[in-house]
């Protein structure tokens, strides 16, 4: 989570007045904004804890136009930071002050669509489910699916390698790009992969997929597509409590089963969405529930939705619910993609948080997370994905109440603390960005960490392309990136 | 392919003598193998185009022997090649003349299996079928599978990328590896990845998976392992020719089915086999066979076969056999994974090109290949990974006749000249090495290799960590490495 900074004077006006004549002149007057609200707008993603004010925000629409507002970057030695929709948690799109935020959301286009080896190439700006919707005709799509998958772009996932409700079964995103055009931050453009998915060399895609925009802008990307499976059963098992559902988790993947979903939302979420507008006919005296989708073929799925029924009664389930169709299927996932847009209702703001645990810590670990948000006074829920012990614990919270800002972000360390103590790994699928950058020094020892940081210094040597992610801002990481630091903060909230 | 480099004089005995005795100190005297037949063992892995005489070969059992060779070998700036089961076929475990080969066959200890969470641990030389055989009781098999899989090591796979004949639905080594412990060319030891199957910040497991030994020496692999699936179907389709056969393999891919593997062996290879003990008996008047496996539920399975049989009747299919038990499917895969073998009878070298090519221009390409093995006056059969479009253009050939050696190499530029033409890539799952590092100029540009060279630079900035491997030996990269040049070729044969 980022340090409050005291705030210090701003770039100063001349050498904000060339870059921006000079960003004008690359894509255009009405593509370069500037104006305080634009500033405003752009100044974090969604992770609100904090916010800084760009210079400047591009919007260009080609791979030309980004490889020369980085070159101009690079010349002016001025930090600039990619962004896609800007539904980020951890930070990572957030711009240092003074920084140019290059937004690709203008480049939205679908390049091709290769149906028959399951491939598509697309532009950066492409948003995720468009991407499913229009392949679908195909019977493929894209397997990635976070939750903001109605808005978030590829390029983001590419970034974040974003997983989703989806990644027990598919993995996520670098599970399914092999290549990318990638601007990198001296503005050549390098092509990484190949579109068979085999690639000679070292696997420069691999590196830049999760890599948090800190290697370079991807310009496009490659694409494997997934056949829409025969059939899918969705089921909702209702518990008195979140251990119970937990221990129903392992069951079904101990028995060998590979379901698509395992889901749990907790009773303090279930209260939030129900009197939300994605209600989806929850028991509201729930402790928890847990979606179980199985997909696969149509055969297949009878057999496997014995088997779940049968350890969701011996696990003392109190009712089990299995869609009827695509109408009841959709319902229960309100319940899980609405979550967060529910949650949004209880307080000015929402902090997301994202950890991993080993799965069968999952009951212990959550009761203690409970007992972390209590203790600091703090409205704390649990949506999570059960199957791949990756947590989501969430605050709600006001931003403008110091004391209750402070007592998240105490909170937050505890709970990254407790599961890294238990062998868990800070995020699943957020990324660290600036948010859990001082905590990387809890999993990853100086060897270790430089190891990273000279990975970073390879392609980004000026630290100029999204500086201040993924890496902690300890003393020898400020030195090797001596000019990303010449600005400092200047927040403006 | 290597280039034949003049000799010149071998390094000291003066500093072989200092390097040995402490390498003798550190693995013990009966673990640092020094005799001339030892050296020449080691000269070279199953790439025999081209063997150079290394100074030494150690054996380390532990992470810590191998990080006290490696700090001993950076200390006197001496060149050091990590080595598995030696089946290698780029050339990535070549010695330099005068390097240090660490080879890491006695660290073969399973050292944890979770079948719950379904992954293992292991040393790096523990062999590939070795694995699976350890936790087949758990109803689990670790799902890369090269032809060599009963001699090959996982930590050679991790080098190379390996993939094999399950490749097409499985994915290659990079999809199911999550964490490595690494000796760094520096000695220092590091963690990457996490046994969660997530982590945090840049992906090194991914960077190091592929890298050819040149980041690193890998001490611990923690592995995924695979449900078994509840059943497979294995069927033997019998064709005129080659191009029939690549025809069922597009149908089969483009109606969205995943087999689980599609292999072509056309009627040179058919003919080795059917001459050999690997005897399954084959038509061998037939043009090609296709190996069709398909795994998943048992009640989905019927549904495919019927497909893929009507499939191949309107190809044009001559005979078509479903394997009736393990039996009949163990004698259908002698003859693909016996092919190896039943080539190597044919002269005392096989060289085993590896290329991949869009599948659709399967037939083409295929057929251009033996025109160029013709035309060089050449023994050349073919055995592919036709679902992938991975190729293997085998040539049986003596490397002690210079005129069929010149040949051979002439022979097998112009195959991936052709191939990368036809947009395929270099290598599919052998690797560059040594072999192919001289092409890579023909899928990448300078502002490529540069980025790769410089990735390669940040664990490896002298080039001691197995030289020679991947990159082009240009001007600049020798001058990137200028410790690693100072011993110079020194064939042994």
């Amino acid at each position: 989570m980022p340090g409050v900074r005291p705030p210090q004077e701003a770039p100063t006006s001349r050498s904000d007045a060339e870059l921006i004549a000079g960003l004008r002149r690359i894509v255009g007057n009405e593509h370069c904004l500037t104006r305080p609200e634009d500033l405003f707008a752009y100044g974090c993603d969604a992770l609100t804890l904090d916010a800084q004010r760009p210079a400047a925000i591009v919007l260009p629409e080609s791979t030309e136009q980004v490889a020369s507002a980085v070159a101009l970057c690079a010349y002016l030695q001025r930090p600039f930071v990619p962004r896609g929709a800007g539904t980020g948690l951890s930070g990572g799109a957030h711009p240092t002050p003074g920084a140019v935020v290059i937004s690709l959301t203008r480049m939205r286009r679908i390049l091709s669509i290769d149906a028959d080896d399951r491939i598509a190439i697309v532009q950066p700006g492409v948003v995720n489910a468009d991407l499913s919707a229009a392949v679908a005709h195909h019977g493929l799509f894209y397997a990635p699916d976070p939750s903001s998958q109605q808005v978030c772009t590829i390029g983001g996932n590419v970034a974040e390698n974003s997983g989703g409700p989806h990644t027990l079964k598919y993995g996520t995103t670098t599970d399914h790009v092999i290549a990318l055009e990638i601007v990198l931050p001296s503005g050549d453009v390098v092509r990484v992969g190949s579109d068979t998915g085999f690639a000679a060399g070292y696997d420069l895609t691999g590196v830049a997929v999760g890599s948090e925009g800190t290697l370079g802008i991807v310009t496009e990307v490659t694409v494997r597509l997934s056949p829409i499976p025969e059939a899918v059963e969705t089921l909702l098992a209702i518990f008195d409590d979140v251990p119970s559902a937990c221990r129903l988790v392992g069951r079904i993947i101990e028995s060998g089963m590979v379901p698509a979903s395992l889901e749990v939302i907790d009773r303090r979420t279930i209260e939030a969405v129900e009197a939300s507008v994605y209600r989806a006919g929850l028991p509201q005296d729930a402790g928890a529930v847990l979606i179980i989708e199985l997909d696969g073929a149509a055969c297949e799925l009878q057999a496997q939705l014995e088997r779940v029924r049968a350890f969701a009664y011996e696990e003392g389930v109190r009712g089990l619910e299995v869609a009827r169709d695509d109408a009841e299927r959709a319902r229960f996932w309100r319940a899980r993609k609405g979550a967060f847009g529910a949650l949004g209702r209880l307080a000015p703001d929402l902090y997301v948080h994202d950890a991993v645990v080993p799965r069968t810590k999952l009951p212990e670990i959550l009761e203690k997370i409970c007992e972390i948000g209590d203790r600091h006074r703090l409205r704390l829920s649990n949506v999570f994905h059960a199957g791949d012990g990756n947590l989501h614990p969430n605050i709600s919270f006001d931003r403008r109440d110091p004391d209750e800002l402070a007592r998240v972000i105490e909170a937050g360390r505890e709970i990254l603390e407790l599961c890294v103590a238990a062998g868990g790994v800070l995020t699943g699928e957020h990324g660290v960005g600036n948010e859990k950058r001082d905590y990387m020094g809890l999993v990853f020892d100086d060897v270790d960490l430089d190891a990273m940081r000279r990975l970073r210094d390879v392609w980004n040597p000026d630290g100029l392309c999204n500086p201040d992610k993924i890496m902690p801002t300890t003393r020898p990481c400020m030195e090797s990136n001596p000019k990303a630091r010449g600005y400092d903060a200047v927040p403006i909230d």
